[in-house]
């Protein structure tokens, strides 16, 4: 068998990743096949199973991506000192989820959201991605607990309430926007982006 | 064959759809079969096939109802007049969700919100249930926008922003929050109104 380089090995599992993540996306993990997926790449069953056992690890091998892509955007947005205000830092993370794969679209409509809400239900029902899932909403949160504790030192919100709840509260506000893209169209990053500046700017009755 | 009350065939449909909807939010759509089913219910083949004449249908029900049941919390939310404000408002939904089937539990916990992003993923590759998930979203906005309306006309927000930007982000409140209830322990409603409180009551800078 002829040697082949690190580098085609890569570039060829990233062929495969890339090319499942699409019928993933659009059909979901249970109605896709390994035909389905061998079709969408272009490859044959032997080079395929070359990386990849089957279908579960295949997934496996997504979800854990998905995931780290995920965690990646939510530290680096919560990383900024002094963090900015919650629509701003918000809407950057979302805009950023929709570009994690560049060309991964429908149209002009990015099929990022699709992926992760495939995501949320694959893991609920398999204890190693449950674990996965876990780990990195424990990264995630640790990140933006700091960007709240950077708030409540500026002074522009109160220490009594444990800068947990708000962390939790903000990423919230992203995972929902991220389901509602997926499921309606004519959503879009300044929709939420607005939406979170008028609520921050509120004025209670006190 | 003896004939049976109207209300027996609802009592009994009563029973196969919350037998179903239990073995959906524990193993997802895909990974049920109808034999599961049926031994959740403890009925034979022929009387829940006297219902449905197969998972695709049972399916249907079961997201037609959830979405119905999910609307119904939004708007009751939001036709309080004078509106309260918003953690009070999500808060009382996302309370109100986890009790929409009392009993429909593992230990304290809700499968609520577990079935509802199951849902949310089945709608993706469906059409038909697809069309169902926009209607419904369409009357949940609707009455939302009204909520946001009082807002403006109490002088709360500003009138500037389109009221269905902020009605938008706060029903991603909601629907965020629930994605981390199905996926993670320990997340509970007041977490959510604590962080959304504080976020509304922010200083931003000028």
């Amino acid at each position: 068998m002829a040697r082949v380089s690190q580098e085609h090995l890569d570039a060829r599992r990233r062929q495969i990743l890339d090319g499942a993540a699409l019928c993933f996306a659009r059909n979901g993990f249970h109605a896709t096949s390994m035909q389905d997926v061998l079709k969408e790449v272009g490859l044959s069953a032997g080079a395929v199973y070359r990386y990849f056992r089957g279908k579960d690890e295949l997934i496996e091998a997504i979800v854990a991506e998905v995931l780290d892509d995920i965690r990646s955007v939510f530290e680096a947005a919560g990383a900024q000192s002094p963090p900015p205000p919650p629509h701003e830092l918000i809407g950057e993370v979302f805009g950023n989820v929709l570009e994690l794969k560049p060309g991964f679209t429908d149209g002009a409509k990015s099929y990022y959201p699709r992926l992760m809400i495939q995501v949320w239900t694959e893991t609920l029902r398999n204890d190693g991605l449950s674990s996965l899932i876990q780990e990195g909403y424990v990264g995630i949160r640790a990140a933006w607990v700091r960007v709240v504790e950077g708030y409540q030192k500026a002074g522009m919100m109160p220490s009594d309430v444990p800068a947990d709840h708000v962390a939790r509260t903000m990423i919230a506000l992203a995972q929902g926007f991220a389901a509602q893209y997926a499921l309606f169209d004519d959503v879009d990053v300044e929709m939420l982006r607005n939406g979170l500046r008028v609520l921050v700017g509120m004025d209670l009755p006190s």
